[in-house]
């Protein structure tokens, strides 16, 4: 195993899980409306042209554009008003050379109609109002003026959404828009979680001297949620070979993906590799990562899904996970390209060590100063919970940079 | 009443919204676990310092510091290791001058050590490692190096979240390690949604001539679940006042905020500012906001309850939604700081016209390109839905500007 035990540049080592995850998940139909944050399985095609009949973009009148070549205010065109196209109906009304019909917005244009002159570019004529009437026109149109044509919007035949896409609440309109009110999308994820520490116990438990809550198992749960992802909490386990093997195994069947929150110590680590590697093939594919926090992540596949042990640290936790546990996840799904992730620039307000050769994560919390966003560095030990609780994002310092500068303009990844 | 039809400007728009709503939402308490996305009602407090005992941040050896002082790899330190604390139970070791203790990472470190030396600046003397045995200390340690203090990430009483926090994945994570399993948080608002207009059908149903579907129930549905509220469809209204006003006040009685999506023609809105001030006090708060698009939107308050007469445009009531309706559910709710929203900047690939004192969105498609990200605008007029689906964020043309050129660096507030 070549790659094993090299300490990869992030982006390389996601790259490197992402290409071993080749195939998608099973697909299933949820209803249109349920399936925000679902990602299309195939290539959705519209069913029909959108919209399906011409209609008017203004309140006005209905008309034949070249009767109304050269209106102006100082020398109108006048048409014959000949009747009204009702929402929601059809246009029955037919009108004539120097005739004119009233339309509302979003409503129907008479086939013998090619263009709408808006109801303030006219005037009525006497103030009569009863069909027929007479109106003058202020200002001339040009076909196809104020009129929506058929298939503006979408045209028979067209892709309405492509596969692996992120659905959205737009996506969702524009799909009962044409009457697609059930989405084939790939299942959602199931993500085991496993803790492992004989000092770890359950939060709702006191602890005892030299003991801890669990913290990484609910952090992590929340991280799948977001990512659109279901987690099956696998509980506590000892810090056991055969203990945490039997349950990586068993929880491994049941999920798609897993991922276990180690103990930061080197026994334990080289424990979690070597359950991996006893699970199945391809086994461990990278053992550390350039980063900080977070260098001893262990990162692997079996079978087509993902296997992450994540450093014990919470703070190291939530980084790794988001480095390598959220791509991961919509992967899975088939996702064509990863969402873009909320970001804010902003002035740094003192400087920040690193180390060139080293990505780092540090958590920043965000404040509006007289000249913009200003962001404060939360340090703190990587131990530390409450780091993040009091950061609004992550600053990441490139690996080719030895730290940043107070006033520097970063970019702040935001939670 | 002075504000009724003012233009007003959309910050202003929005902060005389939030204004009038004073009340927050009753709270109730739920799992710590189930609590991403809510807000917290209370301010949370500490029952204990975090972490209750003094950990060792390495693998190595607990030791008293001042035995180490001086040492290093061609004068080393020599001390005798008496015992291990091992994970998860009380630091029962005790170390005497010139002794130390093997403790892992996470481990309890014994009273009467006050540093921690890492296992790799340490050698065993003669391969020795029954205790007791000896080993050379290569580097000096400081007072408190390698150790975390007991109170070091939360101390005791300390605030955890202040009300109207929004819970992330990691406050979870915080709570739980204090022992907090449950929390109280404001209840999540239900927002009633009417769709109105003699030529909207529901998506299931076939269209006839001069038909469209409801599209907009659907897209403020998807916005309402974003920001956290719960959608409580009202059907499809036709453009009658009292059939309006009638099913406006039953849904308002069962729920904390109203979104009608009403037609865009002059007469139906009209109807809905009537229907607005027929329902109660205050009222209409403002009928226009200086954007596009979005132009004729109205803006109520009825008993602490929005109400949000949007335009019946799908882009323009995506966009309003967005500009009212998200912060007024957060407002609810009693955040403390509406969230920052995810934005990415990017190169204009062409110039975007716009008219000074009014503020454009414009729905744009982001692209990675040789020097950065680009934003390539999708024209389209606001009737269609699909200029959304094809955008991934909008484009945001200031008050002062009368466009925006190409190669422009811009702001994209990504959907």
């Amino acid at each position: 195993m070549p790659e094993f035990f090299n300490v990869l540049p992030p982006d390389e080592a996601r790259q490197l899980l992402l290409s071993k995850l080749s195939k998608t998940l099973p697909s299933e139909s949820v209803a249109s409306e349920e399936a925000l944050g679902r990602i299309t399985a195939v290539s959705i095609q519209s069913p029909q042209a959108l919209p399906a009949f011409r209609r008017s973009t203004m309140d006005g009148f209905a008309v034949r554009a070249k009767d109304t070549f050269g209106a102006s205010e100082s020398l109108p065109a006048f048409l014959q008003v000949v009747g009204e196209v009702p929402m929601g109906q059809a246009a029955n009304v037919s009108i004539d050379t120097g005739q004119a019909a009233i339309v509302h917005t979003g409503g129907m244009i008479p086939d013998s109609a090619d263009a709408v002159v808006q109801i303030e570019h006219t005037q009525t004529v006497g103030g009569e109002t009863a069909v027929p009437y007479e109106i003058e026109i202020l200002k001339a149109v040009a076909v196809g003026q104020n009129v929506l044509q058929v298939g503006e919007d979408v045209a028979q035949t067209d892709e309405v959404l492509p596969a692996g896409h992120l659905i959205r609440p737009q996506d969702i309109g524009g799909l009962l828009a044409l009457g697609i009110t059930a989405v084939t999308v790939s299942q959602k994820p199931r993500v085991g979680i496993l803790a492992t520490g004989d000092e770890v116990i359950p939060p709702e438990q006191m602890t005892g001297p030299g003991q801890i809550r669990d913290i990484n198992s609910y952090t992590v749960a929340g991280l799948v949620r977001q990512a659109g992802g279901i987690p099956v909490l696998g509980g506590i386990i000892q810090d056991d070979f055969n203990a945490l093997q039997q349950a990586a195994a068993a929880l491994l069947t049941q999920t798609d993906m897993l991922v276990m929150s180690a103990g930061s110590s080197v026994s334990v680590r080289d424990m979690t590799v070597e359950v991996i590697e006893g699970l199945g093939k391809p086994g461990v594919l990278l053992h550390g990562v350039a980063t900080r926090p977070g260098k001893p992540t262990i990162v692997g596949v079996i079978d087509n899904k993902p296997v992450i042990g994540l450093p014990g640290n919470p703070v190291s936790a939530m980084v790794q996970f988001d480095m390598f546990g959220t791509p991961a996840i919509y992967q899975l799904q088939g996702i064509n390209q990863m969402p873009q992730r909320g970001r804010a620039w902003a002035r740094l307000t003192q400087n920040i060590a690193s180390e060139s050769g080293r990505e780092d994560y540090v958590p920043a919390r965000l404040e509006e100063g007289v000249d913009g966003l200003m962001a404060t560095p939360v340090f703190g030990k990587s131990n530390l919970i409450y780091t993040l609780v009091n950061a609004d994002g992550l600053i990441k310092v490139p690996l080719n940079k030895g730290g940043l500068y107070a006033n520097d303009l970063v970019e702040v990844r935001l939670f």
